[in-house]
Parts: C-alpha cells; sequence; structure tokens
C-alpha cells in the first residue's frame, strides 16, 4: 500500500490539538490513493509575521531575498487571509479545512479569555493531542510556543519532543537567552526539515511537511550567525533566519531533483503582532494587527512555489485563506474532502495551475464566536468593530499603535450590524474611508453581502467551543496587562 | 561639435522655471563631451504618486507589471526621497540639483501660502521660463498642471505648447473630462516620448528626455482603454496607463536597440496626495503624504534600468535623493559638474555599477525654509513637527487620514529642536516609536546628526525666495479649504 509520510517540525502545537486534529493527515493516510508518484506537500507556516515583512510585499528593508526568489518563480497572493487573528485557531483551521467555529476551535466569549489565554495553554502536552496520534508520522517539537523561562513545578519549561520521546526542555537543554534573543532553534527546525526531506526522497515516498517555525512570535529569537544582521532589529534577525531557512529548503528540494514535484506554500498564521510595537512585524499598509478582525490582523503574506507546475512570476487575485490549504492538497494529492462535514476552504488548482479566480463564498472574519466581518470580492463589511478594551488600551497594549479610524477602530465592542461599515479594499486596503450607506456602491454591494452572511449563519453549526477554559496561572505567567474582559462590552 | 538632444514632455512646467533653469540641460550642452557614444537618459518623473504605488514597493493590487519588471531588470532604490514634499520646489531641486533653500525655489514663509498656491502659478507661461530659453531643445506638454477648466479671462484654460508655439488650450483642445476623468492625455505623451526617441536614434545623436507625466495628479485622468479598468478606482486607472508607458518606452529602447545604452530612472516629485483620500495615491507603510516631512510625504518610489550596465535584481540601500540625478547624468555624460555653486546631489555611479553605498552627508527635509528633519542613516530626526493647520483639519483637509501619533504628527508647529525626535527607519520605517533621549541610541546618534546639522546650516547661503508671491485669484481657483496660514504659528 502507497503511504504518505507526514512529518511535523515546530514549536508551537498547542495551536492543533483539539478539534483540528490535523485532518489533512488522516484524511491522507486514511484513504488509498488512485496513483503512485503523488506529489510532495510543504506548508511553511510562520508565527505572527505580517503581510509586510517580506520585500515582495513591500517591507522597506528589502531583506527576504529567498523568499522574494520564491514569489518570482512561484505566485503571490495578495488578497490571503487567515481563519482568525489568533495562532491557535487558526492554525486548527489551516489544518482542518474549517472555520474554528466549526471545529470547535474557539471560545462561545468572543471578547473574553479567548486570545493570549488559549493561545498558550499547554493543552498540547497532554498525550492525547500529540501529533503521532493524529496522522503525523514523525514529529519534532514542541507542544507550546517558546515563551519562558517557566522555573518552577507548576509551570515548567516547556518541553520539545522528537516523535514520542521528550528529549528536553526550552531554556534547559534548548538553549534560548531572553536577554539577548539568541537561539539556535530556527536552524535545528531547518535542519529537521532538510535531513526529513533528504530521507524521504531517499525512501522513494512522498511527503508531507509542515514546517510551522516561530522565531517571529515573541519573545523574537535568532541564531549567532544572524543575531543583529538586520536593520530591522531582532525581529529582523529572526526573519532573516527564516528566510535563509526558506531558501536551504528550497535549495534542498532542486539538489534532490524533487523540485518540479513538490508542492510548496508559505504563510503565516495571523497578522504581525503590533502590540509589540518596534520589535513586531510589519503589517504593511494594513490597519492594526494581530488579535483583530481589520486587515492588519488576517491578510497573511502568501506564496505558492513548484516550479513546472505553477508557473513562474505570477499574481494571483484568487480570494484565498489558509483553509484553502486543506482542500488543495487534497486535490492535488488526489484524495476526496471528508463528505461527513462542511469544509470552509476551497481548492486552490484552478489558482495554481491556471490562474484562474474561483468564486468563493465570503472570506468570514470572526473572533470567537461572533462575526465581526467579511469580505466579498473586493468588499468588505464590518457588523462589529473592536480593538481592545479601554482598559488594556490604557494600560499600554495597542493593537493599532499610530492608527486611528475613527468609528472604525473602537475601544468598545461596537455593533455595527444596523448599518454595517463597508470598506472597498481596492482603492482604500488600508481600511480608512467607510462608504457611505447613501451611496450607491453601499446600495449596490450590500444586500449581497448581507445575503451571504445570512445563508452562513442559517447553516452553521457550531462546534462543541472548546477554549472557554482558562488557566488562571498562565495569565498570571504572561503577566497581561489591563483586563481583556473589562466592562466594555456591557455599555454596548 | 558633438550635442545631445533635450526634450520635456509634460504638462506641469511651472513646476521649474525660476532658479532651477534646468541646470542639467544648460551644463551639458555648454560643456565638449571628451568622448562618443555617450549615453542617452530618460527621466521618468510621475507627479504625486506613492512610493506605496508601486507593485514592486507593495501596493495590493499588483497593477504595475512594467514598472515591477522595470525593477526586477534593473536596480530599486527603498530609501529615496524627494527634495521637498511639494512638486514645483522638488522640481526645481531635480533639475538644478540643489536644495530649494539653495537654488531660490522656496519661500521664506514656510507655513504660510508656500504650498498649494504656488504649485498653481502661472509664472511658467512667461515667456522666460519656457524650457527652450533653459537648454532644452524639444518640448511637448503645458507650463501648468491639467488643472481647470478655467474658462474666463482672468483664468484662462492652461496652454499646451510643441516647442515654442502654443497649439492648444486643455478642456478645450485638449479634451478632459472632469466628470468621469477621461483625457487622453498620457497617450499623447507616451507617443511623444516614443517618437522623440525613434527620431533621435534615427539621427545617431544621444538625448535626454525628461518625461514629466501628471495623470496622478488631482484631478486624475485616464484614458478610455484604463478607464475602469484598475481594482483601485480611477488613481489606479492612472496608474495603470503610466505603468504601460513605461512599458511601451522600455520596449522602444529595446527595439530600438539602444536600451544597452540608455539610463533610464523613474520617480516622483513627492508622496502621494493624501488628503485626496480614496481617490490619492499610497504612501505604502509610511507616515502622512504629500506637504510634510514625514517618510510618507518624501519618500519615494526609484527605479533605474539600464540593461546590461545596471545588473539586474538588485536593491541598493544607497539614501537617495532626486538631487542625485544631476549628478549622476553627468557623472555619465562625463561632463564635470558646475562649480560656481553647493550641489546638494551625488552621483549614484557607484550604486548603479557595483551596488556600493556612498557615505554622504544627510538627507534634509525642509518645508519652506524651515528645516524640518535629517535623516541620516537609518535614523532620522525632526526638528519641528508639523501635518496642517487646526483650522484646516477641522475643514476636513487630513495630510495623515487614519494616522495619529502623538506628539509626531502635530497639528501646531512644534519646535522640537530642544530634543529632536529620533527614529529608527530600520525596525521603525512608520515613524510612529519615538526613541526616548535616555536611550544609548539616542546619545550616540543624535550627536552625530546635530552635528552634521549645524555644519550645513553654518554653511548654507539661502537663495533668494522667488515663492513669496501668491496669487489671490489662484487661492481662490483652488477653493482651498481652511486657511494654512492660521494663528497655529505664533502659539508655539
Amino acid at each position: 500500500m502507497f503511504s504518505v509520510r507526514f512529518a511535523l517540525m515546530f514549536c508551537a502545537l498547542s495551536y492543533f490539538p483539539l478539534a483540528a486534529r490535523s485532518d489533512i493527515a488522516r484524511s491522507s493516510t486514511q484513504q488509498s490513493p488512485k496513483s503512485a508518484g503523488k506529489p510532495n506537500f510543504i506548508v511553511m507556516l510562520m508565527d505572527d509575521m505580517g503581510w509586510g515583512d517580506l520585500g515582495v510585499y513591500g517591507e522597506p528593508n528589502k531583506e527576504t531575498p529567498n523568499l522574494d526568489k520564491m514569489a518570482s518563480e512561484g505566485m503571490l497572493f495578495p488578497d490571503f487571509y487567515s481563519a482568525c487573528p489568533l495562532c491557535s485557531p487558526s492554525r486548527a483551521a489551516l489544518l482542518s479545512g474549517r472555520l474554528p467555529i466549526r471545529n470547535g476551535f474557539y471560545s462561545d466569549n468572543a471578547f473574553g479569555c479567548n486570545g493570549m489565554c488559549i493561545e498558550y495553554t499547554h493543552l498540547g502536552q497532554q498525550p492525547r493531542y500529540h501529533p503521532l496520534r493524529h496522522g503525523f508520522d514523525e514529529w519534532f517539537g514542541s507542544s507550546n510556543c517558546h515563551l519562558g523561562p517557566f522555573n518552577n513545578r507548576d509551570t515548567p519549561n516547556v518541553p520539545v519532543f522528537r516523535d514520542a520521546d521528550m528529549v528536553g526542555r526550552y531554556y534547559e537543554d534548548f538553549p534560548f537567552n531572553k536577554q539577548t534573543g539568541e537561539a539556535n532553534l530556527t536552524q535545528i527546525y531547518i535542519n529537521e526539515a532538510t535531513s526529513f526531506i533528504e530521507k524521504q526522497v531517499a525512501t522513494g515516498q512522498p511527503f508531507f511537511l509542515y514546517w510551522a517555525v516561530d522565531a517571529t512570535h515573541d519573545p523574537v529569537y535568532a541564531s549567532p550567525d544572524f543575531l543583529g544582521t538586520s536593520r530591522r532589529g531582532i525581529y529582523g534577525d529572526a526573519v532573516r533566519e527564516l528566510d535563509s531557512g526558506v531558501g536551504r529548503i528550497l535549495q534542498t528540494l532542486q539538489k534532490l531533483k524533487v523540485d518540479n514535484n513538490t508542492f510548496v506554500f508559505f504563510s503565516s498564521d495571523n497578522g504581525a503582532a503590533t502590540y509589540n510595537k518596534a520589535k513586531g512585524g510589519s503589517n504593511g499598509p494594513f490597519l492594526c494587527g494581530k488579535e483583530t478582525t481589520f486587515e492588519g490582523g488576517m491578510r497573511e503574506p502568501a506564496v505558492a512555489w513548484w516550479p513546472g507546475v505553477v508557473q513562474g512570476g505570477q499574481v494571483s487575485f484568487q480570494l484565498g485563506s489558509l483553509m484553502d490549504l486543506f482542500s488543495t492538497l487534497l486535490d492535488f494529492a488526489d484524495i476526496p474532502a471528508p463528505s461527513d462535514r462542511t469544509i470552509d476552504g476551497i481548492s486552490l488548482r484552478p489558482a495554481l495551475l491556471s490562474n484562474i479566480v474561483t468564486d468563493r463564498s465570503p472570506i468570514f472574519l470572526y473572533r470567537g464566536d461572533l462575526l465581526m466581518a467579511a469580505r466579498v470580492g473586493q468588499y468588505k463589511a464590518h457588523f462589529w468593530t473592536w480593538t481592545n478594551s479601554w482598559s488594556e488600551f490604557h494600560s499600554g497594549t495597542d493593537f493599532c499603535p499610530g492608527q486611528e479610524v475613527k468609528g472604525v477602530t473602537t475601544h468598545k465592542q461596537t455593533n455595527q450590524t444596523a448599518s454595517p461599515l463597508l470598506f472597498d479594499l481596492g482603492c482604500d486596503p488600508q481600511e480608512k474611508y467607510v462608504i457611505p450607506p447613501s451611496s450607491p456602491i453601499y446600495q449596490q454591494q450590500m444586500p449581497a453581502i448581507l445575503k451571504a452572511v445570512k445563508e452562513h449563519l442559517a447553516t452553521l453549526k457550531p462546534g462543541d467551543p472548546q477554549l472557554n477554559w482558562c488557566d488562571p496561572a498562565v495569565m498570571l505567567m504572561l503577566k497581561l496587562k489591563g483586563s481583556r474582559d473589562d466592562s466594555d462590552k456591557k455599555e454596548i
């Protein structure tokens, strides 16, 4: 029997354990492929890297030559979205092809502890959430991010695994200098990736590599060869190292002559963490960042690369989502998608092979269980607006530093459903200029958007929300400034 | 005697008449070249086009395939500046290689009528300012922008010239539909450019073409083939048409096999006019726009192209200025720069031929006669901050829509010289995060910046300010909202 070998290389596995169940891996291994000679797949998923962090997307320091080259040899998607402005649900959606509200990787308290709390829970450390129990054959990495150091019994440092075995802990066995940002982790992940590829190619077996690295997640890090090399500071060092890793992986494919048989997709889990100010990434021209449903929170860098199959130097205006990777990979693997559930993604095959734009249902932008906004074509409607609470904001946490669009970047959870805010992302990708409800464009576009939203909500069967649980110890550990669950929402 | 033929194709000649005197043209024709086989030069200067309007600089709709290709075949300058955030002085500086405050193309009333008033005066229509009297051999275009219609005796529609002869007027003879934005002007300018090149190549004479087109200046326009084709609206239509013009000019050079002997440089006169809101251009991630000395006002798109001479696919981190074109063209033409005056630009030859970064004096950012800011390396110091007056702002004119950086985007002319604001444009190109004066970086960088500024000011001999004159009729014509010269400055 033909089998695909799946590997994970990353340190943020808590991002997917519950409902997601890495359905890409499960579906694939459970199905008999129709033919041999299947392509390999590599999904490169960055952590909190913004749309504007790549040279090809306009980062002024132009420090991503490998990614820019990848784009020039492949296809760039400027209109690509995550399924959630937070790491964990976004990753669950990628692996399941389903919105977090369907797959259960959400809380029904949209404005409560959903967010930073969940992102760093240690749920993934429990054996039942182990990747090897969810379709993956190999694993190197961690069930959690590299936060820390946590040096007490209640909150020990995060363990690192090779397959089923714990091989050490961050800080203790995998050094991380929080003072300087020096850590060798990205080099380890690059080496693990290239070794896995080399090993798999030697066996002649197709493979799926999920390379989910996290050097750009706070606290950002880089290895000595990259530290201090960027004009952008340590965040830029991390980007440069990841960019070099992308280059090394693609070169490995070329060296092994499997580049023509390997579909590689690069993206990020959500927008840059603008609350980290000058130490965070860039969302380019877009509004706000991570945790918000503005473009800065969910518009992602996205580059496809498959020499000889995906023609180089192309730009696709396909409205895309990380959830599409599920359907796309199954499509290329010639494996039917599961029929027992709603799949939110679409196959990007027509875009990739023929640069055809597929009409699709709206890109729905959720926070928790609340539909905040929807994008249809080049228009985007906001039904709710919110950045963060006044309390959090006044304590110094700003999701939209230097930006303020009156009535849009609200610090109160503002219900706009009576007259949703409409933006034309074509001439206004920055979401600065609300289209007046009295205008012909509004009257032409809004009914179609509302119709699509109504249909979506009418048929939506929310999954059991699995992220309501909040560990006070974790919240404390993160030293969150201000309250997220403050009184604002009661004032709507 | 060897001679270079100079031609202008544009409709905004009022931008250079006074002190600038098109010194590039004068110097060149007055000097005997040392050898035959001189290169041709083409300077393509856009009007109010922003850094963020090109796909290669991150415009999300990626609608500039010709410019993006030009960059991939040439050299991109991400750190390139105009000499003034306004059209007229910026253009005068380009042609003279000198700061406006030196060449006289400024007012000594930094915050008075300098600005929109000057930009649209009709000074250039007087015979003594005619390009043919300032070193150019041919001219097609106008001494002013395509504003209008002006249908009375005091403010007639702007005349269009071919060489010394007026060939008609905008609106009357060169139709312009302000309702739809339809105008055929860019097609005319493209055809004039390619005809000039063909004619010159046929004579075997080298040439300098200054292609200064203005479709992206409000009111923006496009011809029927481009109207309605952009996702960005009419502004995008104009960009697409100009982009296609760039492609046609480069193709003409290739077709005539003079591409290897022609240095082409593309840029814009100042940042996008953010006050035009969704109908204006984009400054990408940068702060504010035209008329300000923030990055959005003066950081320009800049692409050099010279196949076989400038290696393709390069990025130069040379800190550059439009004023550098003066020195660069003279350098490539092997003509010494004038020795009777201070030249502010440098030759970009080392950058272009060898990607070497030349250390240079700061990029000085002026408004009128006031030094607002200076960039040294990747740091920028603001000595004064100002966007526009509260009065103008409250009347609806916003230079920084959707953006507000407290204490930075001030509506009062704020003297920061006691403790200049410092930004690290490497990790903070958006000028959002002021570096505290107490920080080591500030204490390391600021003294060097202040030293350079002190030297600059000590040796500066301001030219006779020629832009103090303000025509009330023009001001009235522009229907300026709010007062520019309000009481703010008295409150400093």
